[in-house]
């Protein structure tokens, strides 16, 4: 693995300590300090610590080790860098301003604004160099690893045309987070020798010293999880830095550097305290510590030998990219197939052959949609190579398996253990969707969404079209009892916007569900699968003229067939509708409209007279006696919907 | 804090090694091991491998370090053993049965069916002996770090009737998850010395060897954590696990016991791989493997000599029990009113002066609802010495502070830096809250309830009052921008069945929300609070003969207010209705119905002829500009409503 890395380590746009004089280096940190600084005062918002403190691990890293191209923020084999304190935006947006990305002092000067490219927290899609939406803590560290993941598989396979690192600086914030657990343990497992996480070591969060809630020792605690670790006594030293980035980069592990600062550095009164977290230092107290440090240029000024400095490095990086558009041109010469995939991948075009895959999933017996499903991926897995993914330790029992998992050192299969780690494993999908170049799909029982979903969220606003396999999703689960029955998470997910949530009821709809997942390039879905057997269905089984519509999902359509049919029997003209995704519903406005759903009825009661539902937690016993029990037979539905039918007629 | 630990230690129904013959341990073990293969065999449905492989730690703990009497399982003194590893759920139930806990051999033979007590997961509520629901993993855990928080505030509180330990077994599944690392982090740092977990490591999770997905060195984690740690090579060693636990209980840290064990140990073919975790062994396997055993019980027979032992354990906790029993009749005659006020808070019973407190927070000019709140909170303090809490690191902003936090050895205060883990934040509550004594509440910003979600769903599940502060609760949260903006996530606590949801809209309404979350002592309760300032409104404002229903929560009712105003003005005969739980909203039949809430429409749209919301993500900028952004201004909302109303009467 070093191998490769070292393409990266020996292309990257490194300046030796020589070419910059120490006085633009402070001269530089300076300004992403005062940049920073001005654009929280002129928001009268923000975070002016963070940046103030950890400016001179940024600019290091920038200056001197991150190889990327200030023009192309797109290129694919750039280094990627992730602000997981998300917070210190005004940090980040410094840095790609002085860079020369494009984000003009205007853009900084708007600092939180509405349709500013300078939002509050980093967003991604956004502003240019934005690699991910950052915030939420804990989540941008376990994307990194994500990222770091996705370069290690890409390499595997485009190993000409692959070999970069991925940077995080981290707060305590997200070393608290449970996630920093998932994502250090899971990269230390895959030996992600191309990760290199800074933490910003302050001492301090919202509510006042670390020490009020945590005494961990982080150092030895990543040394656990079989991480390379590095302490910068001094974070403002920044040859130290330098050489603990140097030496990381040339470790085989991940490494993690405690670099010790000082939150809110040079203003007085403030600074080491947290009241430089989250509040502008206000204008009397900017000016003075401007003063202190000798800071005579205008607010959002940067020095001529700043901007030069930076110049020199873009330079380089742009250079770096046109030697690897040289590289990538042979590699294309020489490999035209393999060039036109990885095109196709980065592009997010879908192979030829997806629809037939597809339609050879057989759909001639009884059986659960997680296993039709299952079947669905192995008809996918040879015609789309790029489609990679795992399962958070339920790969058999979720009909996501995908063959033997990658492995440190080895990382050209295409299934990913995630271990039992759901909120890791969604972050780490999102980390290796922005990374580009996979499809990822990752799946749990459907109750355990809701450890994941805060990342699921992030899918969404992200527009990442991460695919989430949510099998077990209902009561039927059975035996396993209240706590792995899902009952509110079906809505749940369909109310985070932007997330596509589709439950199918066989075969033929677990194949169209893939189809639309797959389709789908601008956000999440989330595929709800039975545990259950189901039987397959009339595909020709819709009435459009019905007075009485049952509409259904899932497991509950083959309910609602045989509900229909004793309706039939009183002498209605009943239809059943089963949407795979709820808001592709049109409900038939003549018609009475019934659903029938093993979850809450939220949702389904603003669009139908009568919603069959379950408003409480299920029970432990049989699939089949716990649906019973909660009045899912043909029986117990008919009755209520004969009783309701009469009663509207007044009957 | 050892001295007070010693007097759980002294109290213990401790035997000594020689006094249970070693052939009564290995029996009394096996017995637990064919128990469990026994009830997972008659449900046809279960983990069997898990129970056969931690029997030896489960008994060596039960038998020699448990201080618990069977015939007194609420007995607030005794020790908590928590099986944070729930599928093993049929171990637990074969401890409870042979130390004669209410749960007969017909419960046992019921395993897994609908209305028995030996439901698939241990569940709280359902089953003497068991502390609390556990399955979704790394939740046991840290409800044990909460129980053990709980007995450490008590003992500072009433030292002379509290002293005990808390237990939790852990498996491979626990550890990985990111909740193990919260957990583990906030005890290393609380010094619960008084908490000792084992973990059950086997090696194994369902998809296979643990090797496939973690290489973390445990034992150094957790010592990164502050934790003591013991390492025990051999877990079907008695004298070995006995020795580490005596260890634990005279270290003054919290302790991390490895017990190297070997899933379904002794099942031939299956023993230590993961086909013997979550399947039955089959009828024929079970049998040979009795054989192998020289195993000649009935199915769910206990041999005479582990009966008689048990018996003598249970007889000593009596003993212990009826000791403590003592002790506390002596406390109360020497300090009545102390006393009072323990079985007071035991049995969740409201002081005098809560409705007083209350009723003194003035509501004389425009704030924030979470301002409003820590005017609650601070009125509540004196009168109930009781509630206890804090933040996910937000106490400042959230309107939660409460003074100084417990620190290790000093666990005399009520506040609680939770530090910046909202997960762990919300199982240590539950853990206190099954603890008993307290009424706990927890603080975090609404859009990081996704974070906690897992842990509320349980508090739900568990039927436990924790009160839940969830504040900057919409867009107006402002320049933070869409990661920090809730929009979903008001109806997505809603849907959770059993969560008391309420979203207050001034200074008197926020003061009763907190006399409903107080009054509830059977299930969760989330204060959804307002960054930004309200007015204060006229509490005679109902209007119960409209035509014309505006129903709104929290900070959009004064927006509802000025847009009925302006009705008022086009003729229409308008009410404005606030309901705290919207639950408890009854439509006026015969009025058009409007709502207005800065969130989803979802759940409205069915209870509403208009429903006025947000169903896509927020935007950065400053409160009112966002708020305008999407709509929620007198005119956009009135210009709105104004069609609605025009289209209805065919206008």
């Amino acid at each position: 693995m070093t191998e490769t890395i070292s393409t990266s380590t020996t292309g990257a746009p490194r300046a030796a300590s020589t070419d910059l004089a120490a006085e633009t280096d402070q001269r530089a940190i300076d300004t992403l300090r005062f940049l920073a600084a001005d654009m929280v005062q002129a928001a009268n918002s923000g975070h002016p610590g963070m940046p103030m403190g950890a400016a001179p691990m940024a600019w290091t890293l920038w200056s001197r080790h991150l190889r990327h191209d200030p023009a192309s923020p797109d290129w694919a084999d750039r280094d990627r860098f992730v602000l997981s304190a998300g917070h210190g935006s005004a940090l980040l947006y410094g840095l790609l301003h002085i860079f020369g990305y494009d984000l003009p002092e205007a853009e900084l000067r708007r600092f939180r604004q509405v349709g500013s490219q300078t939002p509050g927290h980093p967003e991604f899609g956004h502003t240019a160099g934005v690699e991910c939406t950052t915030g939420p803590l804990g989540q941008g560290l376990t994307m990194a690893v994500g990222m770091a993941l996705a370069e290690r598989m890409a390499n595997a396979r485009f190993p000409d045309i692959t070999g970069h690192h991925t940077y995080a600086i981290v707060g305590d914030g997200c070393l608290m987070e449970g996630i920093s657990h998932e994502a250090g343990s899971f990269a230390g497992h895959l030996g992600l020798g191309n990760l290199i996480v800074l933490w910003d070591d302050n001492d301090i969060t919202i509510d006042g010293g670390v020490g009020r809630s945590c005494g961990d020792d982080q150092l030895a605690r990543f040394a656990a999880y079989g991480w390379h670790t590095e302490a910068v006594i001094d974070g403002n030293d920044v040859e130290a830095i330098d050489a603990a980035i140097t030496r990381a980069k040339a470790d085989p592990r991940p490494s993690f550097i405690a670099v010790r600062t000082v939150i809110g550095f040079g203003a007085p009164g403030v600074e080491g305290t947290s009241k430089a977290h989250g509040s502008p230092l206000g204008p009397e107290l900017l000016t003075r510590t401007k003063e202190i440090f000798g800071w005579t240029e205008p607010d959002f000024g940067v020095p001529a030998d700043v901007r030069a400095a930076c110049a020199a490095i873009a330079g380089r990086g742009a250079e770096a990219r046109a030697e690897w558009d040289g590289a990538f041109a042979a590699f294309e010469a020489a490999n035209p197939d393999a060039a036109a995939e990885w095109r196709r991948t980065h592009a997010r075009e879908l192979p030829r052959g997806v629809a037939e895959a597809l339609a050879s999933v057989p759909a001639d017996k009884p059986r659960a949609t997680r296993v039709a499903s299952q079947a669905c991926l192995n008809a996918l897995f040879p015609v789309m190579p790029e489609l990679v993914g795992g399962s958070a330790d339920l790969a058999g029992s979720t009909g996501t398996a995908a063959g033997d998992p990658v492995t440190a050192g080895d990382y050209a299969n295409r299934a990913i253990a995630f271990g039992i780690r759901e909120f890791g494993m969604a972050a780490i999908l999102n980390g290796m969707s922005l990374h580009g170049g996979f499809r990822v799909f990752g799946s749990t029982f459907l109750v355990f969404a809701d450890y994941l979903r805060p990342a699921l969220r992030l899918s969404a606003l992200m527009k990442q079209p991460v695919i989430y396999v949510l099998t077990h999703d209902s009561i039927a689960v059975g035996e396993d009892g209240p706590t792995h029955q899902p009952v509110e998470h079906v809505e749940s997910l369909r109310i985070i916007p932007g997330v596509q949530v589709l439950r199918p009821a066989d075969d033929a709809e677990t194949a169209e569900a893939w189809r639309m997942a797959l389709s789908r390039t601008d956000g999440p879905t989330a595929l709800i699968l039975s545990r259950q057997n189901l039987p397959q269905l009339d595909p020709a089984r819709h009435n459009p003229s019905a007075t009485v519509e049952i509409v259904a999902t899932g497991s509950e359509v083959h309910l609602a067939e045989a509900v229909a049919e004793g309706l039939r029997g009183d002498g209605y003209n009943v239809g059943v509708v089963s949407p795979l995704d709820r808001t592709r519903y049109a409900p038939s406005a003549g018609a009475t409209r019934v659903s029938i759903e093993a979850g809450v009825t939220a949702g389904w009661d603003g669009i139908v007279d009568l919603a069959i539902g379950l408003d409480d937690f299920g029970t432990c016993g049989p699939g089949g006696e716990v649906l019973a029990h909660h009045g899912f037979t043909t029986d117990a539905v008919l009755s209520r919907v004969r009783s309701h039918l009469r009663s509207a007629e007044g009957r």
